[in-house]
């Protein structure tokens, strides 16, 4: 096992030629700052916000493999309508990797860092597909003992995005929610979220399968937004449940109108008198992805007590400040074997992540699969 | 003079079987209660939000006269694909009327009210088609020395609205603000006080005429949506000016997105660092009116960072509470014959209200057309 000093760290990197290159770049280990320790990296996820910097706008259909089995580079072509929207990241090599967990090798010599060494931790920040990364002690979550790097690695961005949901549904006065794209990993997660925690959750799913797997775990209300029954179906549920907010990862089309609509008309059916404006119940939709890239269409006809807008978990976390952030932590943290367990497809060292066959599979950001890096481990 | 123990109310009555009904009733004034005081209306302006009770979704292009000259009754045709949306107001006979100004006849027993007795007042609070008002104390203002009704009328719709706007932009952090179909009487009062408070304002307007209307009051910051130019125009005024917030009167198609579009471009013009979720400046859309009934249309574009909502002045006042409603009022009633002073194309009668040439005028929302009521003008 290397002494850490140094490792091999994956970088992204579109040119002004209209070329994405993948590749592994054996970089110096920063030594640790007073507040920072140095961890090994064992455990890092491929999430879909990964995908984002780690290919970009690519047409991985054009990858090609180059380089050597240590060293191995991969190319592909942006589209030129594409370029446009990478024009902040050109020419720039740039290391991935939002989250992930190891081990403390080394620490600075604040007491806050000096506590975490030899600790399993996890982490935040990114630049985590390497093998080695030097950060804050602050973000890292010491894990409870007797959960690996593996159990930890997906200790942030699906659950406090889903954690994130039902606390702004919480601070913003509703009492129920609805989400789309609802039989995603992170869908599921909030399914698990909110029976534990007693929250009426609306479900809408694109399918009969994905209906399938929410109604397994035990989601209530699911509505299949392909079924020529969805709007009534979703209307129903927004009576029974009383949401009046959801988070939609789809975006493009009628589906945040048609939601909205239905809101209106679910709260209209207890409503007692007339007012020329709709009814004065305020309804949110928070778009925070983007499955489909069409324009959001709006129809009139839900009143003006409305609101559509962009959620992101980071801006969400500053709001609520570091307390409050702390305690959804330690939630994770404790209930990472159960509410936020993830499950993988498949474990890759950091040459695999550049083998075609594999980014074949998780490129398609397909429902259900879900890679694991082990920055460590070397076939 | 009548001892306005009963008085004439205009009211709007749509029927189940799809025909719009205006009338006038004798009724009785009720006595007030301790709080509350009579007032003589002796002008009421007709706003747009008046005309949505008043005629309703009605085609007034059908309206017949039928009834006596004293006792004028208008019937018109709604069009059955617009019965739904009336589904709440149905077989009701409605007072019309959102704000007027008038003499305080009688009083209740309070000091608040006997404190009004002689006044000349404005008011806030519906029915005010009328020869007399019974409502409460606290939603009168009573009008400087020197100030008539005709011109403490228009004393809340407009005013407070313009106000809502840039007291929006200041409490949601914005430093500047951009506003649509920026010549109406709402626009030119916006930039009044834009202008005296140094706020800068980005007016979009449709035409080479309403631009020249803003020029003239001293607007500095006027883009024209119909110029091919637009775009750029709008961006330009946007790095000028900073805006990240706007009002928007037209609702459907493409100029909210354009906004938000055009806010992107302004910001990232300064911005730094590579992010991909776009810059991390919230922007915002407020719709407050609906020029254009199709949907609004939100393509990609212009990051995360981004909300599009309704926004009506009740709720706002209802946010910032009474005391913040009683600075604004103050300050409208001292700027009335200024920045607040509002001016009408017609004076007319309450049964001239049912006359089909004035219908014909007031019904067309036309930008520069305003009709004031005196209801206690009989020709």
């Amino acid at each position: 096992m290397s002494d850490g000093r140094n490792g091999l760290q994956l970088r992204s990197l579109i040119k002004k030629s209209g070329e994405l290159e993948i590749s592994l770049v054996d970089v110096p280990t920063p030594e640790p700052a007073a507040d920072e320790v140095v961890v090994r990296v064992e455990a890092t996820p491929i999430n879909p916000s990964d995908l984002g910097l780690l290919v970009g706008a690519a047409d991985m259909s054009t990858a090609k493999a180059s380089g050597t089995k240590d060293a191995p580079v991969i190319t592909a072509k942006v589209p030129e309508g594409a370029m446009q929207a990478m024009g902040a990241r050109l020419d720039q090599s740039l290391p991935v990797g939002n989250e992930g967990a190891g081990v403390v090798m080394r620490t600075g010599s604040s007491d806050a860092a000096k506590a975490l060494l030899g600790k399993t931790v996890s982490m935040i920040g990114g630049a985590m597909y390497a093998q080695y990364r030097t950060l804050k002690a602050r973000d890292c979550q010491p894990l409870p003992e007797g959960t690996t790097a593996a159990e930890g690695a997906s200790w942030f961005v699906n659950p406090l995005t889903a954690l994130g949901m039902t606390e702004t549904m919480k601070r913003e006065g509703h009492k129920a929610l609805v989400h789309t794209a609802a039989a995603s990993n992170l869908g599921q997660m909030l399914n698990k979220i909110c029976i534990k925690d007693g929250i009426p959750l609306v479900n809408i799913v694109r399918s009969k399968e994905q209906a399938d797997i929410l109604h397994k775990i035990g989601a209530k209300y699911v509505v299949d937004s392909t079924a020529p029954s969805f709007l009534d179906d979703l209307t129903n549920a927004l009576v029974e449940t009383g949401a009046t907010i959801a988070f939609d990862a789809i975006s493009g089309g009628r589906l945040a109108g048609n939601i909205l609509r239905c809101m209106e008309v679910a709260i209209n059916k207890t409503a007692k008198e007339y007012s020329r404006y709709g009814s004065s119940v305020h309804k949110q939709v928070y778009v925070y992805g983007m499955l489909d890239t069409r324009p959001i269409e709006l129809p009139p006809g839900f009143g003006m007590a409305w609101g559509v807008g962009g959620w992101l978990l980071t801006p969400f976390l500053q709001k609520i400040g570091p307390a409050e952030i702390g305690r959804l932590r330690q939630r994770v943290a404790s209930e990472l074997k159960t509410t936020f367990a993830s499950h993988y497809t498949k474990v890759v060292s950091l040459p695999e992540v550049l083998d075609p066959a594999n980014i074949a599979v998780y490129a398609k950001r397909a429902t259900g699969e879900k890679f694991l890096i082990n920055p460590n481990k070397f076939a």
